[in-house]
């Protein structure tokens, strides 16, 4: 990856629904995509307007004849083609995921699929033995998780260096959302929406991130039972949360809590990680990625930084540039792409076990972010108590 | 108080109980309270061993007459003196506290007491009612409180600045008991032996300091109901929790969390205040005092320093040295024993009317610790469920 | 730009000398240019080896026949061919970057040089004028220079906000070179070799880097003499530097002290700019570039976030992600290139005026950069004395 | 240290000269001093207006008798006492100090002045001869010279962590002076007139506090030559100077450099210190005492805390609190007290040699401090050259 060294050696043919003109997502998706020729953007359904979806995809370089009104007719000419799509991104709201991700799978394209990938864990279950039925991936866009100093925490987790991890403090909260903005800006609105959102705002747009990273540095913790409390500050949002804590109780006795706002009024993103074992601690913060803190007890707190020789050569392989220079979310969002591009490799290949020690956010990410909020929004709707982890 | 200007005439005569030889605590109440001369040490009841307590008080520069055998041979004595001690300051275990305060009360005698002040809310509830029948003031050393940055973060909300409070973050995590390191050190045994230390160790000992801090800079929140989880990670502290969290519901909507370990591998003292409102928040952090964070949201982060022109002028009234020099922990201590030197002046001269506006951490902040802990640990031993507010 | 909304209408063809398999800085340029599309890699003569450079260019996805054995037969085949490259972006050593580019402007292409563009000012002037007179454009890769962060504090001097300016504080220091790592490091053997890096190491390779951003956010300070110490701590570079202090009087009184060294221990970039006026500072640091200090004296410091609402218009333009994501090194070198393109598009118009206005390191940025160098190398060859600015 | 644990026997007789009401350095002074009882305020001559200064040293608790109208007065009735003071504090203007100071050896009383300790090299010179002569110490108020971090950056120094020095980068630059407060601001107004400051303002007041740190952290260096360029940005400050620029060649190779201002507009005191090795570095902020960081080249940067075991022996001695809570400005004062009433007590009992390796600012430093301003003052002069240092 050093210097654009590619790892695969074919380029995936891919196609997008959603992140047409003016979606700022879409856009992370192409730049992540397309960073080192990983995919070949060939086709897409950009937009409910068919005619804005065409003209949007010219812009990109787009065959008009693959620029789709919807990805019903997408997915049917994609899979005829003998040069079709092998891969889509879904970046629509909330409320589409499942249909089109089931569609995408039966017409036997790979999916890469924005969160939450499904409003219940049923369909996001359904969803998984569909793609393992077929040979097919399923990727989560869980954006911060292919950064190099997540691996280098999961190391050193794995490597026994924190000893037996006891806390698992997440965090993300920002202070955007602080008044009803969405009254403004129609792009937020459906997030406030459950027939577009789904059953929560913050506990699935934004704690599912370090859930998530949390699951990739600890992958032995498995939750028990947990309790979810959530407030909605602006009252307009109701029954949707921009606040919530969740305390989580894990098998052998580690305890986590999860803290996600989008009314944190004055903070940036704040998404932060900390992991405290029996010896030591790791601590990671979204808005600083390039260092990652290790504190051992008795010992002076180091920083380490990206690229430095002292990382383990896991945590090294993916950098794009040495260390001293900051790398930032569109390397980490890059990172997870080309995993995905390995992954669809080794499946079309017929060897999915090649990839078996790849770390990226398959359907069991997916499954899991969503039944993470289904037991969070379970035990916040019954008045915020402990429920057992279904 | 800049330049060391006093604000009291009189010099308060001062005993101790405890805080003998080898006691840190002990040395920081002396250095406190003997700083600018608000206070003059004349007696002490220093030590369990008379010896050694009467040798320790010599050092002192005290009349070995006045180094009593026990607290009650003390306020005896002094009670009968005619330039007898105004006040003692009780530095001894937790088990101790409401019977010496009591009976210094009884005396006539102002209390300043370590937290917390009783065992139970009831014998709190007592000692505050003896104080007020007798015209007494009962002062609980919170250290940081009197830091003049928590000063400003309550002129800020007190001024509107932050709009309606929605979050209270609080935080008093460090990590130097991630092991069982009271096996070795008999100093901290007493801490983690129910006996003697109550209910809770860092719910009481750590927890309810960046508590009090809050109800200074948030005075009007009230608790409605709270949830506590605690656990014993060094196993041999139960039933005595060595890490805690706790989540409150606060009257008209305001929601806190309160997280407090002994275990947090690698931290420092980690003691952290965020107050988050509507249109701002304000977060301070005891290892850098000097400085409070001051976020508008949608405007650029803003670092304020203390000694700074910019400051509310009852931010800058108890500064010793100008801005760009940090003050520390014994600066704020020495704060908090200056203000009950000026609420002891008060009430002696029959007059605690003077002092009304007066901020220090007096019987009911000893009181509603106590309350707190209680709250907490019914909370905790039901299971970690929510219990009303006692 | 947010969104990869795109500037310009057409895609620049582009070519690369040097920059070849196993280039770090090479993969740079790339991942520039072709970041959002705006140049379109058609040619190369990436390496001294042919075979070597075409089996480059096969992986890149490059046409073989335009995989070039080295750069002249690519300029000459270029330039006659109808579809040939409008711009070359030159990566090799310093000793070459003179020839290539005068070739490259000779045969009518558009120059983007790695710094330094000469090894004498004179030589830097010539180009300058060669680019002028045949309505070309030189751009120089300054990277750090295109980032949102230094418009913001550019706009901020311009503003006023800052009074009159009166200390500029530089500063390019890492550590990374502490021992002769250049012995057992081929790639870097080159950079302490006066025959192929010129008169001067760090003072080349790192200090006109922060000097030309102070230029972009001070463009009114003109140096009237200055004076430069340099060491060379690891022996063996002798007589080229590895550590130089220059300080630099401005006219109209201002004053200037630029630090840069490749042996400060432990340190990772350190490139850092202070800018000091009558009322107030900005600060900059490359590990953290999303944020800006702005410190009006007598007020708070002031952390400026990248993305946020409260900055200057023409800082928000080149996001490509909001604010709380961090960008880093690749965005910042994605935005000279984007502006690369407009400068093209503009001078292939016949319409340089339309860019007057545009902020980017061009052909005086070049000589500007081998002026500096040179007349620090006069000043301590001379001892470490004031020169003149020549 | 740790609990007040007193390490000298006896207190020492102590007295004032300036430092009155309203002085804030005097305060300093007294905090320190008394801190632990090391010294015992008894006489002072505080003000210039006798009536006020008596009245001062009443408000202090002084026999009125031993509040005298003058130095001279002071000496001549102290040193005719049993009980007369054995040292004497000098918080006056600068051009008061040499006098001052020579009349207090004369009269047999240690001396603590404030840095300068005279205005030019041979009075320092002749007031060193006088004090051991007279076996008296001289002590020199260098306040942050006493925190236990320099300590440990010494003690890291000396055991080789660094390797061979190379490079010393000092600051103290402070914003608090950009405009000319002195004209509004009596007290202010002698720093910046020669007559009472001496030959310079900021190199004097500021830039010998690193200076001092530096000689302390690195005792083996000598300047071998200097040169200075000084500015006066408030033009009414002329010809003393509010900013300068120190080169400093070492023997042996080592390059130092130090910038002092008082016109960094916005920034707090800026007092840093960081030295650089051929392995590693150390960096120290005032501004955060409590942590020094110390950084290997390639290996993670590590935050020592003050009060922590792995800190050398020497480096907790004088903590007075646990890890995790700041000491401040006012500790590290006391601690040079203390070292000053360790040396008067060995002096005093005729064996200075009982001290040979505490470290504190002694004639030494005096000398030194103003040795190196008279060589920046004649390099400056000279138009900012070289110089020899002398």
């Amino acid at each position: 990856m050093i210097n654009g060294e590619r790892i695969t050696k074919s380029t995936v043919r891919w196609g997008m629904v959603g992140g047409g003109k003016g979606s700022q997502i879409g856009y992370v998706h192409r730049s992540a995509a397309l960073r080192d020729r990983y995919f070949d953007l060939v086709a897409g359904a950009f937009d409910l307007n068919a005619e804005r979806g065409r003209d949007f995809g010219a812009e990109l370089g787009l065959d008009p004849a693959r620029c789709y009104a919807d990805y019903r007719a997408m997915f049917t000419s994609e899979s005829a083609r003998e040069d079709g799509i092998r891969a889509v991104s879904i970046a629509t709201p909330n409320n589409t995921h499942y249909e089109i991700s089931r569609a995408a799978l039966e017409a036997g394209i790979h999916v890469i699929c924005e969160k939450p990938l499904t409003f219940t864990t049923a369909e996001a279950e359904e969803l998984q033995a569909l793609a393992e039925a077929r040979g097919l991936i399923i990727g989560v866009t869980y954006g911060y998780s292919g950064h190099q100093m997540i691996e280098e925490a999961a190391r050193l987790v794995a490597s026994g260096a924190l000893g037996e991890i006891r806390l698992v403090n997440l965090q993300f909260a920002h202070g955007f959302h602080n008044e009803p903005v969405e009254l403004a800006n129609p792009a937020a609105k459906w997030r406030v929406d459950p027939r577009f959102a789904g059953p929560s705002y913050v506990l699935g747009d934004l704690a599912t991130h370090p859930l998530y990273i949390s699951e990739v540095i600890c992958p032995d913790l498995k939750i028990r039972r947990l309790l979810c409390a959530r407030q909605s500050f602006v009252a307009s949002r109701a029954p949707l949360e921009d606040n919530a804590i969740t305390l989580m109780e894990y098998e052998g006795g580690a305890f986590g809590t999860l803290w996600t706002s989008a009314v944190n009024a004055g903070s940036m993103h704040g998404q932060k990680i900390r992991i405290v074992g029996s010896k030591a601690s790791v601590e990671w913060w979204d808005e600083h990625p390039n260092q990652l803190r290790f504190e051992v007890q008795g010992e002076p707190a180091r920083i380490l930084d990206r690229g430095m020789g002292y990382l383990h050569p896991s945590s090294l392989i993916d950098d794009r540039i040495g260390a001293g220079h900051p790398e930032g979310l569109f390397e980490s969002w890059a990172n997870l792409y080309y995993r995905f591009a390995l992954a669809i490799e080794a499946h079309d290949a017929g060897k999915p076990e090649q990839i078996k020690d790849l770390r990226y956010p398959g359907a069991k990410a997916g499954v899991e972010g969503v039944r993470w909020v289904e037991n969070c929004v379970r035990s916040a709707d019954l008045g915020g108590v402990w429920v057992d982890y279904q």
